[in-house]
């Protein structure tokens, strides 16, 4: 008998991936301008020029022995003090290079956080909507999945729900912000009001909860009053799980980092629980290349103006057909409310209008759906008489 | 409490990681030339001037998001396709696009399979003097590793050794070759005789014993007379797990693949378990140029002909010196015999010399120590009378 547990997994495909395959035979069939595949978060804006420009330079000046060469564990030493000077600057931290372990990305910073904290059958309390895959992270970890609503109406940490979750199990709590499927933001009185929870009950249980925070859409903030919280600074038993794939529109690289405060007392007990754990999964080390690339582009971005753009004139055009959506404030997600109770018959009434959106049941919340927007301009101009016709259809009592 | 296992792993730095940081701290003190460093297997040579080449073409000519993004999970069907008809054109094989998982190198590929085949408590075999970390690999998979020694001689299978320690619980054979630490290549009559002994086996326990073999090596054979059999073409339940770190000097950028020999009636089940503990591993899908690279360069090596210098070299000088060696036919490592019974011993001795060698204990095979020749050629010439003085000291009786 095979693993049956990885099999299963296998063969499941994610209900994201089902629609964007569905969107792949529908354009084959109607043509490609023709469907609206609103359905994966892969970035659809390029790397920015310097980006190219620096991996070539890389390729030509660099020795080639080691620039492709194994680097150490976490990482070659002068690319993490790079990011270590880099998160100083940006947050007033104090980190160094040792509280930095590069990685293939947010996934595996992810993997190698859990199995660094988790023993079997501690609980990882997480806040939906959520990226499905947490889920599966988690109990392939050993750990038990706990999913915390957030507020009905915007999103936002309903602190009376996470408050009653924690338990004597609870080993860490893993926050997504901006939030991918909704776009929210938690601003900084939100981060100070979980830091006191966490604080206030780790003394009283007489051990630590750990906070992760899986942030690869950290500079996808479309709004100068939005500030995304840098969790460390408000709460000391703190790990950032970071990917430069949507920053710098670089998915399929697999580079980002795991950076563990070195404000708790334990830090190098964790850091030694990721490297651990990263050994065990058989991460080696992170792509070499790349990591150098990283280490010269800190803070840019691509061009995200592009994002804001579709953004807008989504959630404008949206509101105006009568939809009601979570306006939101980073991330390339729009959650829109679905107009009957079940959101998995809308998005499949919207798969008749071509338009592929993905229900929020696959996030840990009903009633809702959500649109990537990450996507051609000219692709939403053209789905918006779609979106209207779809809305129509709800009004002219078709439900 | 963190998880103390993986905590434990990540402060236990591997005795060979140990050695080639204390070389770097005598290179500090005594000077670069004067300490001869052959602790690592990170290859020497560059990547083919054509690997650059062909980066930079990419870089410059392709669709940007497409080169960076996301691959579908088992990688690029185009890639896919490439590899398959390359191992079709060598072996004979009927492999398609669809028995290949494209993954982050050969640790990688080995997670994946394991966590693919293993459920708790199932044995995995493998032959020593072999890779440290297999033991790793297993025991986070839940299984139970099982060492069986090769023959005292040569390091061949020993197949009475081999069919004893079949039971009730094996899951899969893990082989190597060429081998590391040892050198040594399994040729066709081995893997005829493996083939057969597991196939008896699996018929007689009525369930099948799979065959892993993990090539890293497989293109660096220097002699024409010695093949390297597919493991395929004798064995229907065969898993390939290649990378190509060492075959195109590509080590840190993480790149390989796993074959699932479609030959075996469950192949898709075998492979959708690949694809299962990939993802609940954390591997999103592999780096994406470097998966475009690879299908354009397929059986292309790096100048392997100063590997076949450097061992003609050191092992006729050190069997000059009264030094008995394992002639190696493959890899980059010489396994040569300990002349005390304690290789540790030895390789600290060793060490008096500012020689670099890792005891065979840390392969799990005593009385051996390994000299991985990846070095520059200068290097060898210039550590001989370090290595004569060694081998002399044990002569004066100084043992």
């Amino acid at each position: 008998m095979l693993n049956e547990k990885n099999v299963k997994l296998g063969k499941v495909r994610s209900s994201i991936r089902e629609l964007f395959e569905y969107g792949r035979k529908r354009k084959a069939e109607i043509g490609e301008d023709k469907v609206f595949d609103f359905s994966l978060g892969n970035p659809s804006i390029p790397v920015p020029a310097e980006v190219t420009e620096i991996l070539k330079e890389l390729l030509v000046s660099g020795d080639p022995v080691a620039l492709h060469g194994y680097t150490s564990a976490p990482g070659d030493y002068n690319v993490r003090k790079a990011l270590a000077d880099y998160a100083n600057s940006q947050y007033g931290t104090k980190l160094t290079a040792d509280c930095f372990y590069m990685t293939c990305g947010a996934s595996a910073s992810l993997t190698a956080t859990l199995n660094a904290l988790l023993n079997e059958g501690d609980e990882l309390i997480t806040l939906v909507p959520c990226f499905p895959e947490y889920k599966i992270f988690c109990e392939h970890a050993g750990g038990k999945f706990i999913a915390v609503d957030t507020r009905e109406d915007d999103f936002q940490i309903d602190f009376e729900k996470l408050q009653s979750a924690l338990t004597e199990k609870t080993k860490a709590v893993l926050i997504n912000s901006p939030n991918n499927p909704s776009g929210v933001v938690y601003g900084e009185e939100s981060i100070k009001k979980l830091a006191k929870v966490l604080s206030d009950f780790s003394a009283k249980r007489g051990s630590p909860v750990y906070l992760i925070s899986d942030e690869p859409y950290r500079e996808l903030v479309y709004d100068d009053s939005i500030k995304v919280p840098y969790v460390m600074n408000y709460y000391d038993r703190s790990i950032v799980c970071y990917s430069y794939s949507k920053s710098l529109s670089l998915p399929g690289e697999r580079i980002g980092y795991i950076a563990v405060s070195n404000q708790m007392e334990e830090w190098e007990e964790v850091f030694a629980g990721v490297m651990g754990a990263g050994r065990a999964l058989g991460f080696v080390c992170a792509p070499s290349l790349f990591q150098q690339l990283v280490a010269r582009v800190c803070g840019k971005t691509s061009d995200i103006s592009i994002y804001k753009r579709n953004r807008d004139r989504l959630c404008s055009a949206l509101e105006s057909y009568g939809y009601t959506v979570v306006k939101p404030d980073g991330a390339f997600y729009l959650f829109v409310k679905s107009p009957e109770p079940d959101a998995i018959a809308f998005s499949a009434r919207a798969r008749d209008y071509e338009l592929l959106i993905v229900a929020g049941d696959d996030f840990g919340r009903k009633g809702y759906a959500r649109i990537s927007y990450c996507v051609a301009p000219d692709m939403i101009e053209r789905s918006l008489p779609a979106f209207k016709a779809l809305a129509d259809s709800y009004k002219k009592g078709k439900n």
